[in-house]
């Protein structure tokens, strides 16, 4: 999907195209998968790792083919893939093929970085492309934007900006995320009364103003959590070329009022991930009582939808 | 190796054992691998990953012979691991095993974290034990101990800590990095005058607080670079139950005076890290004039004793 044009651009196209802001988040967790999808792979594999890989990926599968048509972009947080070992993180990366061959942005969210030498190591694995001559690269978990985390400062992001530029990706940094203590460090009050998340935004605006797009935003953006709206308005106004990945929505208290201001005045500017309120949806009201488990897909495309129009109404 | 003890005092005897403050980096860079262990494999595989990835695995087994007698732990940095992909992640895996079968300790340099769940799931991939019943958990990514990064606050560290705990597993958080731009983000001064790294330093050794094994020491310890001798220093007083892990020795410019102030009176409470100027030894002065490529492991071995004895020596 990506790779041909700038990673902001690319995401702007298709959020016009499907109408839609909405990125449905892959975090599959193995006790609320379908019962009937586990028992398949637990007969033929026992209730092992590769077993579980199995089920994940099954599982993503049939989500991606009942969310496709209402949402950008797809995030998979690579945590729910890594604690399953090698098995895992296949899952992960058949995952990411599946969401390509329904025309669907992947999203890593990895969280990864380090310094310089070693962040560059990183944006291979993730962005992918080469470093050494000779030798092919993996290409296992190259995704269309990884999300980064900016306490090492400028040489840790420079190699993923590098390397996001060359091969068309995108990557947000963390700035204020959708935790209870994301204040501990992140709301830190500097000794010219800034908070913390406000100068790593500033840097992030700044990282980012050479690797500007046709809309406007760069290829860096921003990730900002829902359950902090007071904070998404100002950033919005501090950080006017940076797109928002904006977690937090629904199973942790963020609803469509708060994220409103994440966006541009064209409904741009930003995507909104929900993982476990689509993904489980038929787990939970309102889908619960409409969708029995057999009829799962029904509900996790019912929650999408749904999640997209309320989007989009809001803004536009 | 561990699991029995707490992760504090098993560093602790271990070092003790092999009269060793030094932890060996392996951060395997395909293009600085023997040449006749890379066209070895390339005969076999071609330039692929997979070839990459048992070149990497090849290379370690040797360096883990040759240094096992004058390390602590190694410390395997998972970029370039990742970097190969799923190939990259079983040498990684391989490597580990092999580490424990020398009785040293095995450091796990990821710098995850995550939101609490997420991070559960992170916890759970590096330092094991199940979480969901009758599945069997993946072994592949689990460590000793795991470097962590703060930005999250509590809610991040708490999944970790418990795991940690349950486990008999250490963990090391970020604090102060050792590249130049570190300052960026962790430099950044309070309104009450203290930095943020002080802060976060602050949080480390209460979050540990909990934690802490027979030695005094507690599972949770702090990266603090070797390039920042002011900071180490002033951060063992502040952090007077956090083991140090300590990075940049070498290749990246801290020497042996500079390290000395992370350890206690006893010689104790601190590891330090060298990754380029142990492995690759022999690449680069004085060892390269000793010894020649045929005898790498030689140079290796070298350097990894002058290293040990030359910590040992000024500490004791």
């Amino acid at each position: 999907v990506s790779g041909k044009q700038h990673f902001a651009d690319a995401l702007h196209d298709r959020m016009e195209e499907v109408e839609s802001q909405v990125v449905v988040g892959l975090d599959p967790r193995i006790d609320r998968l379908p019962q009937s999808l586990v028992d398949d792979v637990v007969d033929r594999h026992g209730h092992s790792p590769r077993a579980a890989a199995e089920a994940i990926s099954e599982f993503n599968r049939r989500v991606l083919a009942a969310v496709h048509e209402n949402v950008v972009a797809v995030k998979c947080q690579v945590a729910f893939y890594e604690k399953w070992g090698v098995e895992g993180l296949k899952a992960y990366a058949r995952t990411v093929r599946r969401a390509w061959d329904r025309d669907m942005l992947v999203i890593g969210d990895v969280k990864r970085n380090d310094i310089g030498s070693t962040a560059g190591a990183y944006a291979q694995a993730h962005l992918g492309g080469r470093n050494e001559g000779m030798w092919r690269q993996a290409r296992d978990f190259v995704v269309d934007a990884a999300t980064v985390n900016p306490y090492f400062g400028t040489d840790g992001m420079e190699p993923f900006l590098e390397r996001a530029s060359k091969r068309k990706k995108g990557l947000f940094a963390l700035v204020r995320t959708s935790n209870p203590s994301s204040s501990e460090l992140q709301g830190i009050r500097a000794d010219d009364g800034e908070q913390v998340f406000r100068k790593v935004a500033r840097m992030v605006e700044q990282w980012g103003e050479p690797y500007r797009g046709e809309s406007g935003y760069s290829l860096l953006g921003a990730v900002v959590g829902a359950t902090q709206p007071d904070a998404l308005e100002s950033l919005r106004e501090q950080m006017p070329h940076s797109l928002f990945l904006v977690p937090g929505f629904g199973a942790q208290g963020g609803g469509v009022e708060d994220v409103v201001p994440a966006f541009d005045e064209n409904g741009g500017g930003a995507v909104v991930n929900s993982s476990r309120g689509i993904i489980f949806a038929w787990q939970t009201p309102p889908y619960r009582n409409r969708y029995g488990p057999d009829r799962w897909m029904q509900a996790v495309e019912a929650a999408a939808a749904h999640m997209q129009t309320e989007l989009w109404e809001a803004t536009h």
